[in-house]
């Protein structure tokens, strides 16, 4: 693989040099593709076949993977569903489905939006499948990142952004403060742009919403200012913008107030340098947080290629690049989840699988919506809760208490846990409360506890 | 997390700078633990709870993950059993499982060998849960070693070492011919470390038996000699040797002529820095290619540490990060698939497991019998296959014709696939043939058409 089309899109240069120099080499898999269609006697396949009744009393006299009998006690999927490996990028069926799994979340009409929808289905590369959204970060961070490198990120971030990028891969973050008068804080993430703009050639941004901790999700307005700020930025920088969107919470959205979708999609229809790439799986969105089963997403720029075959070629070079991250960190993500989410979808529809997790969303939209409602009764100008709209938790400020003496009292003396975030060289103090585990029964009483563990300070 | 233990002995200079760098913080965890066992109401598990009776119809008044009901119809484990997080090093009782699997495979016996069962089971580290076989290669390569940095390995190896070595990590691979006069070429190993202690303060191997691609085991007295020239090389340079043993095919063992377990065991005997880390799997050990479950365990020496407290300190030190490498690259280890493995263990015991296996074993040595007996027939001076007496392949090396130009015209005229091996800077030209997914009756008329196909040349 030449990489020829890749090379004349600013995604190649934004490359570490990780990702400039993996790549999948074809060997092995040409000749066994070669085989499996042209030979009559293969010794190729590196995995144990044989006929069943040849190894499992009352076997069929079937060409199967050899596996251990018992296997079938706990599954009701058939061997091919759960004993092979699956493709290294993935289940063809399900890399398909997740396409249209995309197309559905972005909430684009079919009758009235259909060149949107169209766009969209062009010009993104088929996901390929990771093993969780954490491996789905890792791969694009280690693609993208040299050591030294930055990337920007609001200071109320997940924890393990900061392991991947300063601790493994040794580049940094170049922090600002999430929230300016309540909203997002659009200035802070320009000007962040503008300053790394001065020593690097690439901008390279993790954002998502639902935010983890705060459950912060952009309204309307604010997502333009977003768009409207990230536009001015590219223009004046003139290099190329990467956001990778960490859709981990993509679908808890508890208010009508705020966008209701990922921003994944607007920044797709940008016609600018402005590079989204999706990661989003199953762990939380289908609630399978031991299915390890993620997706890699690269948003395209029509003005990149001049017909339809350099666009095919871009996406067999993308491809080929995230193909080699996995075989050479994972060979391939597990078989049974995959088979897992393609039943799923077949079975139930993904109508189905919608309205099924309608009930859990209803249950935590419950008390999401009582545990605000609990905070604002609190009149205490040492704490202040962020604004948020969705995801799994909510993030109260401290004022004048150290978080980390706070969460001890209160689980000492009040007996209620909270997780105590306190890093001062990022201006954050306060407690990450995790609704997400709470009965919505047991709100107020956790919420009066706060209240009289405040009051003792 | 100090590492003081890990500090003071040789692992500790031959970690690379991210190996040095990783670590796994104990923040969230820690309060997440004191929670768990000091809270009456917790609000740190950012996984979403709730009672099944409020999100399933006719559900338990039950405190469970919040799942899709569906899914119950796809499995018969529960729902704690696949649908949360596993820990980061994997499910506790998984990882004591793999201790005593271990063992086991030691065929150290109980009676006799007691003392040398007890220094095994005291000096490893409890196996961490990998995604796979080449996620541990993968993360135990990028502990040890830097861009440049060389890693030892013969050069008929599994090709993915090439991917993750040089591809991946921009190291390289200091690589040796395979056998000298039919048996492992013990000198090219010893000079290969001689070469390299000239310009490296560590010595990094990568080594496994039987051999990927060749089917190659030592037999008792090979392996002596491996031992003795691994043992006379490190006292003569004075640095110590790291050995990356790849077990991918640890069971696969045909004749009785060879040693029968891995030499993870040999090495793990030894007072001298030759330090054995096991990387194995349920991958081709218990037939799950999909599974992707695999296990990295460090063997540890006696000398380093001054009493047991020290003892538990190192594991625990290597274990963080272990789990600092896990946290960041995939979070943890697909559930499902740890739990089909402990009930596996569970439901028919070990005994049970290795008793079922047999069958498939005994299919996998007909066929290597076979072919090697057809291939004895064969007088033709041009090939030569490659000593062999277990795993999933043979290899035929050919003189005087191109590998390539082999497998292509074997395709073609005879409809007989295998994969061709070129690689002149590295002394190889053949072809490696699976037979492990080759039905033995197939397998004369699969020589025969190898055979004619010669002829032609």
């Amino acid at each position: 693989m030449e990489f020829e089309i890749i090379k004349k899109t600013p995604l190649y240069n934004a490359l570490s040099e990780q990702g400039k120099r993996i790549y999948l080499p074809q060997g092995v898999f040409h000749w066994s593709g070669r085989a499996k269609k042209e030979a009559e006697i293969m010794g190729t396949l590196g995995s144990a076949f044989g006929f069943e009744e040849d190894f499992i009393e009352g076997g069929a006299p079937e060409w199967v993977p050899l596996y251990l009998e018992d296997i079938k006690n706990y599954t009701k999927f058939n061997v091919n569903e759960i004993v092979p490996y699956s493709k290294i990028s993935g289940l063809e069926d399900l890399r398909k489905s997740w396409i249209k799994w995309l197309l559905k979340k972005s909430i684009y009409k079919i009758d009235s939006e259909q060149e949107k929808l169209n766009k969209l289905e062009n010009f993104i590369t088929t996901p390929v499948v990771t093993a969780g959204v954490t491996n789905g970060i890792f791969l694009c961070c280690s693609l993208l990142l040299n050591p030294g490198d930055f990337i920007i990120s609001p200071n109320k971030r997940w924890g393990n952004y900061d392991n991947i990028v300063e601790k493994l891969i040794g580049a940094k973050i170049k922090s600002f403060d999430f929230f300016s008068d309540k909203k997002f804080n659009v200035n802070g993430m320009k000007n962040a742009i503008y300053e790394i703009s001065k020593v690097q050639e690439k901008i390279i941004i993790i954002l998502g919403f639902p935010n983890n901790p705060t459950g912060y999700i952009p309204n309307q307005e604010e997502l333009e200012e977003i768009i409207d700020a990230l536009k001015e930025a590219q223009k004046t920088i003139s290099k190329p913008i990467i956001i990778l969107v960490d859709d981990a919470y993509e679908p808890y959205v508890y208010s009508k107030e705020v966008i209701n979708r990922s921003i994944f999609y607007e920044l797709h229809e940008l016609e600018e340098d402005i590079i989204p790439i999706k990661l989003d799986g199953i762990t939380k969105e289908l609630l399978l947080y031991g299915g390890r089963i993620g997706f890699i997403t690269f948003g395209l720029k029509p003005h990149w290629v001049k017909n339809s075959q350099e666009l095919t070629t871009l996406k067999a070079e993308i491809d080929n690049k995230l193909s080699g991250m996995l075989r050479t960190t994972i060979s391939n993500a597990n078989h049974f989840y995959q088979s897992l989410i393609l039943k799923l979808f077949d079975d139930i529809g993904m109508d189905g699988v919608i309205e099924k997790r309608e009930k859990v969303i209803h249950l935590l939209k419950e008390r999401y919506e009582k545990i605000n409602a609990e905070f604002r009764k609190i009149k205490n100008e040492n704490i202040s809760v962020d604004s948020n709209a969705g995801g799994f938790f909510i993030f109260v400020n401290l004022n004048n208490i150290s978080a980390n003496h706070f969460a001890d009292h209160l689980l000492k003396k009040y007996k209620v846990g909270v997780i105590p975030i306190e890093k001062q060289h990022d201006n954050i103090n306060g407690i990450r409360i995790a609704y997400c585990s709470i009965d919505v029964r047991k709100i107020p009483e956790f919420v009066s506890r706060i209240d009289q563990a405040l009051r003792d300070f």
